[in-house]
């Protein structure tokens, strides 16, 4: 396994810059397309974390997934669940990784949905990072502050 | 940072043993739950990547991601907006990781969206795996092997 040194992508909201996936989508840059919808395209990423890694983006440049038009959900989900399956037969693969960065560990300011194949003993390995268990009590109030957060956007029911 | 020996846990597709997720859905197993509506229960995962990191369930037991309800698509998408906005904000976040463990990596086999906070310098590290590029042609090659797999489901039309 070859162990590479870390490097953090960041892209801020708002992100000004320019955009990758954009011309790909226009067809003006080559990427090999599994998909292609006239609202979503899916293509292998160029830097696979394994062979057939899949990227799926929305045509519209949202960056972020709470970005993401409320009516793109059925066809999101219907195609990321084709690609998962699509995914793994291709490759042989016994299950797959969905994924997605928003804005710490984003590369692209472009809200992407990776499809990762996975088998078993794959040698992946992720959440290295530094870990603990609530203390008593601390889960409750971290609870309370996320339902609160719920509570003040309006979007959803109490818990 | 804790560099942990990594086990890989793997929830074969059709497994008939217990679900620790359903007596917390059921209100029989205690939970910190900040979310919760007749299809889709949302609480904190007891063993944090980073607190205030949440795992989102349908109620209905299913196991992997492309055995999620067509119909639950709409509610699926906004409610996983609604809690990485939520998280972000109560945590004091920069942004959020959105996971989803089919099989490989899957630890209980009921289907739960990781909503993760995240923050620049966090010291996260993930895809520290194998990894190599594409040969020249392999690409395509390995394209036209997942556009088959999607035209032979025939759940979404040709790339």
């Amino acid at each position: 396994m070859t162990e590479r040194k870390y490097r953090q992508h960041y892209t801020p909201r708002d992100f000004d810059g320019p955009c990758v996936f954009c011309p790909v989508i226009a067809g003006q840059a080559p990427a090999d397309v599994v998909h292609r919808s006239e609202r979503l395209v899916a293509f292998l990423d160029h830097h696979p974390l394994f062979l057939g890694h899949v990227l799926l983006v929305p045509v519209q440049h949202v960056q972020t997934y709470d970005e993401l038009p409320a009516d793109l959900a059925g066809e999101w989900l219907r195609t990321g669940q084709a690609l998962q399956l699509a995914v793994e037969a291709a490759m042989g693969a016994d299950g797959a990784l969905l994924l997605i960065n928003n804005v710490v560990s984003q590369s692209v300011p472009h809200v992407h949905q990776h499809v990762i194949p996975r088998t078993g003993g794959d040698g992946l390995r992720f959440f290295l990072g530094p870990r603990r268990r609530y203390e008593p009590g601390e889960g409750a109030e971290v609870a309370a502050r996320i339902s609160a957060e719920l509570d003040r956007a309006g979007s959803l029911g109490r818990a």
